[in-house]
Formats: structure tokens, sequence, C-alpha cells
């Protein structure tokens, strides 16, 4: 337990610490994300409980400085620094100075570390536990402080941000070469499921996709690794360190699928994301000495199972949902346009939209089993056409026969599920602010997070200073400055 | 803890063991109603935590037998009897065979009991603790048995079911007169607050309406007692048993207020809620025997706390939701309705649609601080006057400027939160079912359940065969008979 008065551990918890933490952020797992895998894994795998259902200790709230309604950048500095800040933020304060994170203080302290994700590794919330920008969307800039935070596991997507500008696909604005970097540093980079499978020793740069991961739904088991993989393997590299690891595992597209309002796509993440709770888990009760939290950063999509029958005629279905039609599902949003793409590009000459249509219908029976569309459907279908609404009329033929609903393509403020299963669990309990699961990781790991914090903005104004003076000193003496 | 085994508390932990249980079942108060009533009392109360908040262990899951979304039957049925049933079955099994209740158990065991709700107290959760019926809507039967359950402290609502056919309001079809007949068995009757204020000795009931409670937002202070007001005084009345009492504490109209996707009227009832749990937990503290277990019975109307902008021109919204819009409504939208009648009866003869748009706008502006409607709203006004859709029409124009969102004037199906506090309480953790939590109060007031449910079923098998016999008699011996 806490002291009261310091918020530190006392000595007599030592025994109750742990020497490995691996924090999970499903991010935009909201309370119905849980309790819509669960009721799916009852049908089809005749499962009862998720992996974390029975750790689960209470729950968590997200607002941050700038919103009700987080983002995933303050969402995961919260966690990261055990500070609020702005959306958009990472890991920086409302005044855009940068602030300690859990990853960098453990490497600090001489313990592994280790991020796997199924985005872009350089996407908001791995970014938060390894670099300092003021907007999340300075990607490149984010991969270059990657390679230098110390990390010896860093596994996900978005290589685009690791190679020169001259390579194919590149995002890079500049010749820098992240990849040959990392390399010179000592890691090894893989790119594919058996490279990484093949790997024995940190430390390991794994960067399986140009941008974010594919799907769960979508993947190619032989090219690309699952969550569950990337950590059992990530586990197995860090656990050679005996002064103890801190690893963060975000299964990232979650979020991916809720903004999409992609339900099939959204379950099989999740489902994914259980798979690899158990793995880390059987990690834990192995070892008896690591704290395994799990925590999504924010809801997204305003998932509700159950929806609305008067607005909507026909739909039997305020006290029910239907998991059946998401199990016929079998492609992500994404995956379904391309199967439409493929068949436009076959279209005859003078095809009419009624073929557009059909070709929309066809992949729609192909890839989500619905063979019942309505010609109201078709009609909005074919209103969508050609415009990224038909991700979302898509969305509703899928949701209204599964009787579930969204309310938006971002974020909402709902509490999220907490989750903590080891040494230390005791204090993870009831619900509890983003930033307080924060400050307890970096209590019991003791990390001094202030003062890796003032040693950061030392750095920074000593940097700003040297480019100040660089610049007086090209730009000669300023009016008065002598 | 429980006996691995027999999944009773062992010997060892009858330290551990509550005398008092009070269980409160706020209805339809999904995660994101938490979130929505914090947020509000952060913003306009500087309280940055709810009074249950620090004591949420887990969430529960409330699929019944007959739908993955249950009704508030099926789920009080789960937690009064440790049985799941289906959607409608009041303390009745699936074969609708009575089921024991911990009401009546506790009863049964000398201990004093008492229910408080909101709600009509022969409304599907009050039901399903103290009588035993196929359908929730036969509330004649219902109030008939509430009088005979043994119940100490019976609050509510509901008269209408009390009260002979030939009393005016009254929906009972026989001339029987309950209130007459509680008073008969040594019940005070009293029939609003200062009557209930006044009181010092149970046994009481209480009804406060012929129907249900006015919502908290509504509510005429000198004449229906709050939740808190009943709670405490229920309290103070069943405390005075040396075995202990089992208390139901309903918040039953949140519920309500979500089928009409009527926001304000659900943070307040949230809100008085909020009030009867610090009651709660106050007594709970200070006497160190009461375990106190709060637990919705599922969710209601898909609430979430952001909303989309896509689908939704000019609202700007998915990264905020704004309480100050619900702080500026002064009534349910059925006291919004109330005073639209009360301005169409004062309408000219001659009177034109757009007079009857202005009412309606008169009384935006003056019960929900909305001076900015626009054509399109005032034109959807229009559309919707005279009929039901009004209340939908009402509910938009309020939840579009708050930046929230329901999906169903229904239930859905999303787990619950769970918190629990005093002596027991480590057996409420993690995601459980909620058969489980029924079950584990029976255990820790040494209630057997089981016993009482073989009990009633004989009890009813022999009512069966008697009025079979009187049949029989009645009608002649059948053919083939001898
Ligand atoms: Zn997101
Ligand atoms: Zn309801």
């Amino acid at each position: 337990m806490m002291s009261p008065v310091s918020g530190q551990p006392t000595a007599a918890d030592d025994a109750r610490r742990p020497t490995n933490v691996i924090l999970f952020i499903p991010d935009g797992f909201g309370p119905a994300s849980a309790t819509m895998a669960r009721d799916y894994l009852r049908k089809y795998e005749g499962v009862g409980e998720l992996a974390m259902d029975s750790i689960q200790t209470g729950s968590v709230r997200t607002f941050s400085t700038s919103s009700r309604v987080t983002d995933s950048a303050a969402g995961a500095t919260a966690y990261a620094t055990g500070v609020k800040t702005y959306n958009g933020a990472i890991a920086v304060d409302t005044l855009q100075r940068p602030l300690g994170t859990l990853l960098r203080a453990a490497e600090g302290r001489g313990m592994a570390t280790g991020m796997v994700v199924t985005s872009r590794i350089t996407h908001a919330t791995p970014a938060s536990f390894s670099s300092h920008v003021p907007e999340r969307w300075m990607e490149n800039e984010i991969a270059a402080q990657q390679i230098q935070s110390g990390a010896d596991v860093i596994l996900g997507g978005g290589m685009r941000h690791f190679l020169p500008s001259s390579a194919e696909g590149s995002e890079r604005e500049d010749d820098r070469n992240l990849i040959d970097e990392a390399r010179a540093k000592g890691y090894t980079f893989v790119d594919d499921r058996d490279g990484l499978m093949n790997l024995s020793n940190g430390p390991v740069l794994g960067l399986f996709s140009m941008s974010h991961l594919d799907y769960e739904i979508d993947r190619d088991p032989a090219v690309q690794p699952s969550l569950a993989e990337m950590t059992d393997k990530a586990l197995s590299l860090v656990s050679k360190d005996k002064d103890g690891y801190f690893m963060m595992v975000e299964a990232s597209r979650v979020d991916h699928a809720g903004h999409g309002n992609d339900a099939a796509a959204h379950l099989k993440d999740i489902i994914a994301y259980n798979e690899a709770m158990e793995v880390a888990l059987k990690h834990a009760r192995r070892d008896g000495n690591t704290l395994v939290v799990s925590v999504s950063d924010h809801e997204t999509g305003g998932l509700t199972l159950g929806r609305d029958i008067h607005k909507e005629d026909g739909v039997d279905g305020v006290y029910a949902w239907h998991p059946e039609v998401l199990h016929r599902v079998e492609g992500s949003h994404g995956a379904m346009f391309d199967a439409v793409s493929a068949r436009y590009d076959h279209l005859p000459d003078g095809a009419t939209a009624t073929d557009s249509v059909d070709a929309v219908a066809a992949v729609l029976s192909n890839m989500a089993g619905i063979d019942d569309l309505t010609d109201a459907e078709r009609a909005s279908i074919q209103n969508s056409l050609g415009s990224y609404d038909l991700n979302y009329t898509v969305s509703d033929l899928i949701e209204r026969r599964a009787v579930i609903g969204w309310t938006t393509r971002g974020h909402t403020a709902v509490d999220v599920n907490l989750y903590a299963y080891g040494p230390g669990v005791e204090n993870f309990r009831g619900n509890m602010d983003n930033t307080e699961v924060g400050d307890i990781l970096a209590s019991l790991l003791n990390l001094d997070l202030d003062a890796l914090t003032a040693d950061l903005r030392e750095e920074t104004e000593e940097t700003q200073k040297a480019e100040k003076s660089k610049t007086d000193a090209t730009s000669g003496p300023s009016p008065g400055s002598e």
C-alpha cells in the first residue's frame, strides 16, 4: 500500500513490489467492447469469460486538460508520465515542456524496456512513452527520438517514418535511414513474422508494415505476427534482464475500427488483445514478480449493444443483439472496399449505377453474408458510391442486422475498465484518475519521474540556448547584445 | 473468502460476515451515466468523485436466459434469487416456478427488511424481491403479495395498485384495499414527506404517488421525500433490529429517463442516487457491520458522451461534451410538455402551426435555456406536434447542444459497474455474473435460498392441487376418473 503522506510505497511493502510491469493499453476499448467480445466468445467458443474478466479492479476516468473527451496522445501521456495534458501532446506538459516517462525512467534505471503495438510505432500511444513532441502528427521526429529512447524491443508498424525520403513509400522529408541508424546502435531489424520468431536476442526493431499492421480480421498470419505472438516474443527477450523490465503493449487498432464504426474488425482486434493478455498473464502467474495492468486510454465510437427500433422500422431489436451477424463478416470495411474496387475494374464499358450497386452487393454477400438487401439499402449504397460515406453505409447495413449502434466516429468520455494482476495490485482499485495509474506504476518501480522531467527540461533548455547562440553567432551580435 | 469447494464462506471468515446488507440498484445506470454525473459535479460542485467511485470493485454482466439484453425483471431476479431467468419474470424460474429471494429469506431468519424505490413499488425491481409472478405487468397481484412479504419498510410509489377499484385513479380490478389490509397487519401508512419524517417506528408502508415518484428534477421537496431521505429514514427504522437487516434501495427512474432519452432527468436522478449512497456509506462506516453493494441491473438508452459531427453538420463535438447544456434544463421532458399544453390552452382560436411552434419554443427557452432554434429545428418541432415524437425531437435539441447521444429507447447489453464496501467486500471483484452477486449475498447472510425455493414450490403445488380438486369437485368427476 501507499503511505498516505508521501504516496510512496512504505519500506514494509517492498515484498509486494513488482520486479516487472506489463502495461496493456487496448486503445479505444470501452465497456461495451468487453461485453461484445465476451458474448461472442460465449457463443462461438463456449468461453464465458475474457482473460481479463477475473482481474478487473475498477475503472479509470480519462478527461484531458483540453477536453472531457481525451485523444490518445493526452490519454497515453497520463499513463506514461502521471501528468494530465492537452489533446495532441506527446509526453509534454501544457507548456509543451518534456515529461519523464515510465519507459525512459525504467531504461535509466537499467531495466529492460519494450513497446509492442499494432499501429505505426510512431502513433500517439507508443510515442507518448518514448518521445516528446508538442503535436502527435510529428511522426518523423517521433521515430528519430524512438531509436534514441533505449527501448530494447520495438515492434509494430510505421516503416514509412524510418526510411529515407528517397525510399518508396517513405513519409520522411530527409535522407535519414533510421533503420540503418538503429542497426548501428546494435538493433536487429526484422520486417516479417518469421524474422521475429527466429530472434533469440534483443535489442530488436521490428516494423511489419509501412503504416499500421493489418486488422486482425484481415491479417495474413504468414506475413505479420499477431499481437499475442509479438507479446510472447517480447517477453522472452526482456525477461532475460535481471534488473526487471517495463513493457507497454498496445492493442492499437481496436480504436481504428471504432473510428470506422467497423464492428467486426473491432471485435476481432479485441479478441487478439484478449489472447495477448492470456500470454502476459501466463508469464506473470509463472514468475510471481510481474504486475500486469490493462487500461484503455478512452472509448471510441460510442458503441452500444442494442439499438432503437422506433427510429428504424423493421429491426426487432431493443432487447437483443446478434453476434452471428459479425461472425459472418470475413473482412474489415477496407478489405471489402478493395474487393469492390476489384469488381469495378471488371465492369464493362457503359456499366450502369445498378451494375455498381450489384458489385457492392456481391462483395457484401461474399464477405459479410448479407443476401437480403432491401431496395432502400440498395438506394443508399447507390447514393454513397465513390465517396467515403460508403464506409458508413456498409457499417449501417451490418450494425442494423446485428442490432448494435455507434454514436460517433470519434472518442467518448465514458470511464474505461481497469484490470490488474500481480504484486502491487492492491493499489489499483475503485474509479481512478488516469494520471494515478502512471504515478503508482512509477512508485512501484521506484522510478523518479520528476527527476527525469527536470533533467529533460534542462537538456531542452540547453539545446534551445545552444541553438539560439548558434543563430546569434551566424546572424552577428544582435542590437544591444554586448 | 469463499471456500473454493462449497462456495460458502468458511468458518474462519465469520468475522468478515456482515450483519446488515444494503443493496443499491440504480436501474439503467450504465458506465457513461457515472462519467456524466462526475463530470457535472466536478464543474458545478467542485467535487471530483462520486460517493461510490472509491469503492468500485469491478463490473457485472447482465444477460438473461431469453436475451443478451436483459429487462429489469430478469435483472433484478438474478440479484434477488441468484438464478437467471427470462425477461419479464418476477422471482420465478424459466418454468415459472417461484424462487426464494434474499428479502423473504432474510425475513424468515428474523432480520429486518426494507425496500426503498422511486418507481411504483410494484415495478419489476422491488417486485422481484418481494413477490413471484410470471409476468412483470401483474402489478395488482404483486402489490397483494408485497403486503404479505413481511417487509418492515416499503417506500415508493404505486398507490394505484393498493386502492380498491372504486377509488379514483385505482388500477385494481377488485375491491381489496391493500392499504387497509396493511394497516390491519400493523403497518403505519404514510403518503407524504412529513408523514415519513415524523415516523419513529416500523413497520411502515409509504406510498407517495399513484404511479412513480416524480423525477428528481421535477420533485416538490415539500410533498415527496428524496431517495436519500427515504434511505436515511428506512435505515434508522431497520437498524433497530438486533438480528440485522437486509435493505434494497432502487434509484428506479434513472432507467425511465434513459428510456425517454431525457438526459437532464437522467443526470439529476443519478445525483439523487449518489446522495442516497452517501447516506448508506455513512451508516456503514459508522457501524462497521454493514455491507453496501451497488450494482445496476442493466444500462438504458445507449448513452454516450461525445457524438458524431459527420452526420450532423454544425455540431463541433467529437472531442467534447457540455454539461452546461444540461445545467440549464429545469424540468423533465414531461414537465416541459405539461408547460407546452398549458400554453396551447391559451392559444387564440385560429392559432397557426407557427403559434404552436412558438409555444414549444417559449417553453424550451424558459425551461431549457434554448434560445437559438434553427429553422430546421423549428420545422422538426412542427412535424412532431401532437405526437409522442415531440419527446424525441426535444431530446435531440438538447443532446445535440450537449454533444451527447443515445442509441436506443430500450436497454443495452453493456456490463454495469459493481461497487462494494464493508465486511465481505473481498467477494465482489472482477467481472462477475449478475447471479453471483445474489448467491454471495445469500451466503454472507447465511440465507438458504434453495431451501426457501423448495418451500415455495411445495406451497405452490399444494395450492394448485387444492384449486384443481376444487375445480374437479365443482365440475364433477371427469370421464374415466373412477
Ligand atoms: Zn482514436
Ligand atoms: Zn428499463
